[in-house]
């Protein structure tokens, strides 16, 4: 859930919205604003586990919404960023992602309600990018274990044959450790059970097979 | 060029098959028999340098073939099997693609010629059967560095969703060492391009891009 769009007042409206869409749908909700206060005003009359999107390594970040997430048992969303703003090294991330964790920890929030976001840019502005958020979550899966998502199909933004990439792209962050990415279903969902299988977590190819059956 | 078939006379028409290739195309050819005799009658023919698929690591296939590619300066397809069968261990198909290696260069054949086959069998049988193929392909890019080939789209053999699983595979096999693959260029080139970008392979995308331009 995100109201964000210019002059909207999201302390006002982003409960209002956690309302509307309690009243149709029983399901976890991510909320997800740069600022705290609507987080925490959403958070107040959400109920259930809830999932904050985002806290990052910056000082202000971490000192505004570990308490928040503490109060209210939500899980976290944690980018790999900080003061300093995005590294272009995989290393970096993962020690940023490492703060994250350890400041969580502190504060009193629980290990597995932590994810984190290695952040996905677009390859069409850095030929690297793909490669600097594949490594990331490599290590942030074998150095911290940690569960892993991202906007998946930001790293397409402006090239033709974008599902042809996303769905490429994502293989290689399933076999890395990618575990819950925001994507699109519709689209994204093939690579996904294909990957699985491929990997060898699909016994008998049921779950691969039930997808293909259920989209004919 | 393989001219396999219930009946036929391979030792007379792979070589007349080489003949009618290369009246209309001059192009590099794979001679692909299981009978050393038939390809060694398409080499005497062929000219140019040929590609052989192919040896295992079987005594007679070794004892047969290296000879004769060594006498028409041939490349090598090796498959990863031997006198034992196919083994699901990938440390094992390592040690016979190894063993190919050694041969081979003890029988006066470059190692440049050598490409190893690590397997690609049907997930449908064998739930495994992919990871221990992308197994096999990262150990013998790490231990060898040779190149690495396979009948790619054996892998989605009785599936529904083919071409999304081969996608998918060929994502992961890439990412793994796989260099060059037996496929369907029609279905297999935007998920190749795609992987070659995401893994940081392909400059301001212009291999990308430019596929996706020649296809509209």
């Amino acid at each position: 859930m995100n109201v964000g769009f210019p002059g909207v007042d999201d302390i006002k409206l982003l409960p209002e919205t956690v309302l509307a869409i309690r009243a149709r749908f029983d399901i976890p909700l991510c909320i997800d604003s740069p600022n705290p206060k609507a987080i925490e005003a959403a958070l107040k009359i959400a109920g259930g586990k809830c999932l904050i999107n985002s806290v990052n390594g910056e000082e202000k970040s971490l000192k505004a919404l570990l308490p928040i997430a503490k109060e209210y048992d939500a899980a976290l969303i944690g980018l790999a960023m900080d003061d300093n703003g995005i590294t272009h090294e995989p290393e970096k991330r993962l020690a940023i992602a490492d703060k994250i964790l350890d400041r969580a920890i502190k504060a009193g929030i629980k290990e597995e309600d932590i994810i984190i976001d290695p952040l996905a840019m677009a390859v069409s502005a850095d030929s690297k990018a793909c490669l600097i958020t594949l490594e990331t979550i490599r290590l942030v899966h074998l150095k911290l274990g940690l569960n892993i998502t991202m906007g998946a199909s930001n790293i397409s933004f402006g090239l033709p044959g974008r599902e042809d990439l996303n769905s490429s792209f994502i293989s290689l962050a399933i076999a890395n450790g990618l575990t819950c990415p925001i994507a699109n279903p519709e689209k994204i969902t093939a690579a996904v059970r294909a990957t699985d299988l491929a990997l060898g977590r699909d016994d008998f190819a049921v779950r691969f097979v039930e997808y293909f059956q259920s989209r004919t």
